[in-house]
């Protein structure tokens, strides 16, 4: 099915210019000569003709590659580029405007990708300089490997292993090295690389329709940066076995496109073609390694995952491999300031990748300690479970009506969730260290959320583990550090829940109890009166809850005229354990008002 | 149309495993812990807890938008990351295990994007490392505008100026500063950017069938990174119209974003969201900095574009922009060794962009003093005028068989466009500075160039400036410097053109005659009999193309028994030019013989 491939661009005529206008908005190193629209030249804003004493390196093509190849200007790599129109060279007027632009008395090398118009249209420009007195050399690049060994010149087009090429030679003119010697580096470096390409899709050129050549389900081997048919199209299959095939036939010995054998050194370039994702590109390199190391007996040095020399939207990658000695690592290695070469890649690597071990909690000793301690409990440790209990038993009484409404304003799930933590509580109490608030606190929010899972399970973990932290800097817990504990959960569980009173949630009862606890110790409350006190204030909030607006959860999606008559779920169950606590502390203190 | 999505993948549910492992390879400088597939945390491999004394930078979530944040792991920016399954936020063991991993003495900060998963995730983790005796601190950045201001907790997404919130925080880290002072920094930076969104197309998810939500001619603006509908479905736009929007929708002063006014200075970020080209994404940069700086009045301090945080392999892009202070730039400035951070951004731009004026050339003074010498031709002069005129004559002869020849081998204009370029040569010649064989035949490949165009009109082009380098370095031409000069045309015709003799093009007639005519003048024959024998050579040559196989140029794609008996009409051509000056350079010398 041919259909109108959907760009974001404005005249389809205007996208090179354009993206040169983008390019050096991006990066302030850039800048390009005038003479727009017909000259299209990016160059380096720091480099004169006139006083540049060093090899200029020059490349350039049809657009539609980018960032190749203007991408890769900067100190270390390349001085100028030279833009044609999409997958159209550039004329000779822009290439000789280039090359006069940066070409100091040390000359300049015209690295050129192998098509007719590319070669044609540098090399005249070239005649031309030399004509004028400019020193100039001109290195062709043709590492395709997807077509049947060359008859002729047709073939061996010029494909991302040029990219390699360019640091090479960028980095030996920044080297101070003379034209001769850059321009054997970068020959030297072309007859090292080979490449090939698979994609899932054609690519659309701007303003055009898009080929209809690949189906659903198929995809083509070997095709060219300009959209050129494949050399094979075949089903859709596993990245592993993609990056098999085309491995095999960049090494291949029958067609020796590349001098690498086993026992070989060599670079990787994983190569996106304009709509590939980041993650599938990295996954090709992780496949790409184990089968160059393991089937091909081949050492790598360098792996370079990226979007380097693309084919406008098409989707798809290329592999490059490269032949690697100590001279050409140590120019990839290069400090380079091109704002599209790869960074953190340089460097030797580990032989392998050692995974680093797990680092183990903290705490995990001192909590089997506790665990195998002898169970015995002592006064807090009796109050905690009977308090525990209590709330427990509470909300399995609640279950019922929690789910009914919970049925009018959410899912219709929340009894049955928090039946599922109280009872998973009344059975995980007896391993509980009792004895230990700290701990036990700590341990019930672990039960909680491995029962009750989703938001709620993690929100109460979330308040327990801050109860926890604040608790366990105590070795005495006191009325109020249970106060400020209650603080610290609250606090946290707004915070990493991100609501606040009034979002009608269960802190529109815990924030009321958590301030009316404070309040009434504050003022010289007997603790187990505040705790009452409190835990009223609790309920009140909860109830409060029908008149308001949800502003989180499920319910912020349920209109305000169904919401109203109806309490919060949340914070019910949140005020019902609350008081079910204040109310078993204080009958475990003063019985005879039971 | 639904469709199953393409993707360059294994096992859909090992897509993030399988990225972690390819993005080790390709930076040596990032290392994973152990525990895959469970635990998924990124980190630098020369980070230690235990020795860690600076602040450590943390940050995750769901993965499917690479290379966010595994790819901003690196020395000056992350000091891990923690990666979920795709869209899913990571497990809290698995963000405790990364805690673990990096902090030390001076703690950490976790930097989490505003969706419920991540913030109670981290949150919990968050607390646990705390009871765990860690220091800890936590921001949350929701930096989106498409949605209309929150009510409670839901919208204001984290996007991708998270990316640059990170920097902020990494480079605070890297500067030594505490725990508390990273956090303010990371926070203050999170209030002042605002984020928007425009796709294309909807994200697919690996092994999942892709939504039919964008029909072709649609895109939506302000959708999510994980594929949620956006604001509004509109008309594809041209990029100049969606930018305006986007920028107008995140600087509204109605709903206040972000605190930038009329006047403020930003850094924009221009973030692909997996599968938009670069050259869309520059495009975009390129038109938004003029629109920010001539419709909102604000200073474009710096401009990030790439793809930062993506959204699998959804095409769109999002804008960021955040304001900025000197405190905030130097932090944006700061060196760092992330991998995916962009290079060449940093240090203040010039206040606008200035073309560099294309620079002229070296020959064009002197040519403009020759074109107005007058008119007297001397000895050389004369015959030059004699040959040329000669040579094009034969060429217009000629016509009619080059086409016919043309026809069965090529595209049949060959004798057309040969004829373009001697009636052109006959019309120029009254301006060619006879007397100077240098700048003549210079000057007739200017001619060909322009009015035959194409492959030939640039190989004949070639073929004339390298003679003209060559003779213009002599005040008088010697015989054996015409051959020289021939050699050099003939090399530069081979070298840009790709063919060498047994090619099937023209140089299966020049070649012969520049052997044969050097030979000749080495062996001591008169000049005018060498030249005679080699022209010789050159008509023998072309007319052993009829036995060749083509392997270049158009008639490498005709089958080899269509070819035979029929000549290459090039060499043909060459060959008669050739010839003709030869005949009338004799009969310039020996009228007699005529």
């Amino acid at each position: 099915m041919a259909y109108q491939g959907k760009k974001l661009v404005n005249d389809p005529n205007d996208v090179v210019t354009e993206f040169i206008e983008g390019l050096v908005e991006t990066y302030p190193g850039l800048q390009y000569l005038d003479g727009f629209p017909q000259i299209k030249v990016v160059l380096r804003a720091d480099v004169l003709s006139a006083t540049y004493d060093k090899v200029a390196v020059i490349s350039g093509g049809g657009g539609g590659h980018e960032p190749a190849q203007a991408g890769f200007v900067g100190p270390g790599m390349l001085t100028a580029a030279i833009c044609g129109d999409v997958f159209t060279s550039p004329p000779v007027d822009s290439i000789l405007a280039g090359i006069r632009a940066v070409t100091g008395p040390k000359g300049c090398l015209l690295i050129v990708t192998n098509y007719t118009g590319d070669r044609l249209n540098f090399g005249l420009a070239a005649e031309q300089a030399k004509a004028e007195g400019y020193k100039v050399e001109m290195v062709v690049v043709g590492d395709d490997c997807a077509l049947p060994p060359p008859r002729g010149i047709a073939g061996r087009r010029g494909l991302a292993g040029t990219i390699l090429v360019h640091k090479v030679a960028g980095a030996a003119a920044d080297a101070g090295l003379h034209l001769a010697d850059v321009a054997a580096e970068a020959k030297h470096a072309s007859e090292m690389v080979g490449t090939m390409g698979v994609a899932l899709s054609v690519c659309t050129l701007p303003g055009q329709v898009t080929s209809d050549r690949l189906g659903p389900g198929l995809m083509e081997l070997g095709l060219g940066i300009h959209g050129e048919p494949g050399a094979a199209v075949v089903d859709l299959q596993p990245v592993d076995v993609v990056v098999s095939h085309v491995l095999k036939q960049i090494l291949s010995a029958e067609t020796q496109y590349v001098p690498i054998t086993r026992g070989s050194r060599v670079v990787l370039m994983i190569n996106g073609l304009g709509a590939t994702p980041v993650m599938e590109l990295m996954i090709a390199a992780g496949k790409a390694v184990p089968q160059l190391q393991l089937e091909h007996g081949l050492a790598i040095d360098r792996v370079y995952t990226g979007s380097f020399m693309t084919s406008l939207d098409m989707a798809g990658f290329s592999i490059s491999i490269m032949k690697a000695d100590p001279a050409i690592l140590a120019r990839l290695d290069a400090p380079t300031r091109a704002p599209c070469w790869p960074v953190g890649v340089e460097g030797d690597r580990p032989p392998t990748k050692i995974p680093v071990p797990v680092p183990a909690s903290n705490a995990s000793s001192k909590k089997e300690s506790i665990v195998s301690e002898p169970r015995k409990l002592n006064e807090l440790g009796c109050i905690l479970q009977v308090a525990i209990e209590a709330a427990a038993q509470e909300i399995i009484n609640l279950t019922e009506k929690l789910n009914e409404w919970d049925s009018k304003v959410g899912d219709g799930d929340c009894g049955s969730t928090m039946y599922r933590g109280a009872t998973t509580i009344l059975e995980d109490i007896k391993c509980y260290p009792l004895n230990d608030a700290a701990e036990t606190v700590n341990e019930i929010g672990a039960s909680l959320r491995r029962v009750m899972g989703g938001t709620s399970g993690i929100l109460y973990d979330i308040f327990c583990k801050a109860a926890y932290a604040s608790l366990k800097q105590n070795q005495v817990i006191s009325s109020r550090q249970w106060a400020t504990a209650l603080e610290a959960s609250v606090a946290a569980v707004s915070k990493y829940g991100g609501a606040v009173a009034g979002y009608r949630t269960m802190l529109d009862a815990l924030i009321p109890a958590s301030e009316v606890l404070r309040e009434r110790l504050d003022a010289g409350d007997d603790p187990l009166k505040a705790l009452l006190l409190s835990s009223e204030a609790a309920v009140t909030g909860a109830e409060s809850t029908k008149n308001m607006r949800a502003l989180a959860g499920r319910s912020s999606y349920i209109a305000p005229d169904l919401l109203s008559s109806v309490p919060d779920p949340g914070a019910m169950a949140a005020a019902t354990w609350y008081r079910a606590v204040a109310q078993a502390v204080e009958s475990k203190f003063h019985p005879s008002k039971n």
